[in-house]
């Protein structure tokens, strides 16, 4: 099973092409976020499923009032997205209205330092608010695998955890996914890499290695 | 003083020039969001800047790690954007990673019921944080007086704040500028008349007999 999302943050249409063309064999899935959609349009999503033939997340971390959060997932999700990442913590009204129109995945920890001054003491809650509306999946730093251990045992097993913070931001593959991680996303270690599809070989092979 | 900001929640790049002409004699700022810069591309905000000689606030509810939050704000400040609107529950690094690039303004509070799950909890907190930093302004909800009132009560007096939810979501703009508002934004009850001119031009007198 692959178990690999490439985190695609570059900002040129040739080159983003380019290495999820490289790459494709060894990923499950792509992730854009908005400054390669800003950079190169919403039409990048949907040449990057032709390219690669692979499920595309747009990592939109969707933080807005229902309304907003409907009108910005309809455009994306009709561009091709099959999976869009939204914030909790706007509460369960703008999430639901996501997942109406798709596939959702919510932020339920992140990796950044600031994440512990408001996201941090509320994840018990976050992980409340996916286990009651049941979404693909939800997003946790890999950088702290005791936290996706315990965001794991919390969380209803069929909901997926999908972990940045690989590579670059100091996070290991193998122990993440012992702690119960289901895909790992890395982003520069590969896209950064001389050789991106030998740097995604090599963590798609320590990852079946797990 | 102006102080009435059009939320251009409109989808298609001539509409939107169009009700931003004829509106922009009672108006300080226009703001975009998402669906607006996606539907029309980031030019959009050069286009109205050069219609209306107005500024810009880009309304990204940014929420992303420092890095990524730099990366988008970039662009959307090259656009030409004046200030763009992130979310302070990110942490105090993924908001001065802005701070660094442009004027922003911060998210309090917002107006729709999830609001009141996790973020109503920790708007002191919030109100904290921009205190701290400084921003141009922070965001509080229109349709809550009393909540401005306590946020103006909180916030050092040379930080704006702006409320959205005047109009369509039941906000009053006299109650809201007593409670201590700086700027009303409102959208709908302008883009959605039969005459937004007329409808901005009422607003603005409104306002200034406040």
């Amino acid at each position: 099973m692959k178990r690999l999302v490439l985190a695609l943050d570059v900002y040129e249409r040739e080159r983003a092409l380019e290495i999820a063309e490289c790459t494709a064999d060894y990923l499950w899935a792509i992730k854009v976020n908005w400054p390669l959609i800003i950079g190169s349009g919403l039409e990048i999503i949907a040449a990057l499923k032709q390219v690669t033939g692979l499920p595309i997340i747009a990592d939109l971390k969707l933080a807005d009032i229902p309304n907003t959060n409907r009108l910005i997932a309809r455009k994306v999700f009709e561009a091709g997205a099959d999976y869009i990442i939204a914030h909790g913590f706007v509460g369960r009204d703008s999430v639901k209205a996501l997942m109406e129109l798709g596939e959702v995945i919510i932020v339920v920890e992140m990796s950044h330092p600031g994440a512990k001054e408001f996201i941090q003491p509320v994840t018990d809650g976050l992980i409340e608010l996916a286990n009651e509306l049941g979404p693909f999946g939800v997003i946790a730093p890999a950088t702290r695998p005791e936290r996706v251990a315990y965001i794991r045992s919390k969380l209803r097993p069929e909901i997926k955890i999908l972990t940045p913070g690989v590579g670059a931001q100091g996070g290991s593959a193998g122990e993440v996914l012992k702690a119960g991680a289901d895909y790992i996303i890395v982003g520069r270690s590969i896209y950064g890499s001389e050789n991106p599809r030998e740097a995604a070989r090599r963590l798609h092979d320590e990852i079946m290695g797990v």
